[in-house]
């Protein structure tokens, strides 16, 4: 699955050299696509942003506030604003769906919604 | 995919005969994941509430302030505030991921997170 939004462009950037982040946003609400490389670490960290995360594909251990659990397609992570998580990717491509509010203006670089591309390439297989 | 929350709870209900919806919500972010029989209609509705709708199965033809389009899986829909927005599945079984900010408290008829049940039945196939 190539995920776009209906009028086909998403932000594609790469903020390390092992996640690809696909994003969209309007005024409350970010959802970012990740495609992140088998045993990638996501070191633990915090955000004021409530973030929901949604496995698409692959397995991950995360740690929340202290505790581990491991999570596959279709499980929901949610971490209320200030919780402390981070991950490790298991021995495949792993492909989240985090959602956020408010929108993660640290991601954007100073970016505006009317400054999103066409997509490139989509970040899935099929 | 059965989508469930880490914890393996969802608020599961029945909005029709033909739609089975997974809640899940926090302060700022609901996720309703909807299990849609063929060929049901969702009537053009509006709310304050900002959505995104991401395709996880299916396909479906969307009206969006009166324009409409054909989405498929890894699609996804932003409706901003006020948005007129109504669906028709098309031939199958079509599986939505809504997501909304803030909550949609008219979902949840007085629940709050602390009465979400146990699964008992996923809504998907795999």
């Amino acid at each position: 699955v190539s995920v776009r939004d209906a009028a086909g462009t998403w932000v594609v950037d790469r903020p390390t050299e092992a996640i690809a982040r696909q994003m969209i946003w309007g005024e409350r609400l970010m959802i970012c696509r990740l495609t992140i490389a088998p045993f990638t670490v996501t070191p633990v960290h915090a955000h004021v942003h409530e973030q929901m995360t949604v496995v698409e594909r692959g397995r991950a251990r995360f740690t929340v506030d202290g505790s581990e659990r491991v999570v596959g397609p279709g499980d929901v992570l949610h971490f209320p604003s200030g919780c402390e998580h981070g991950a490790t990717m298991l021995d495949e491509e792993v492909v989240l769906i985090d959602i956020f509010s408010p929108v993660r203006e640290d991601f954007l670089g100073g970016r505006d919604r009317r400054e999103r591309e066409p997509i490139t390439r989509g970040g899935g297989q099929s």
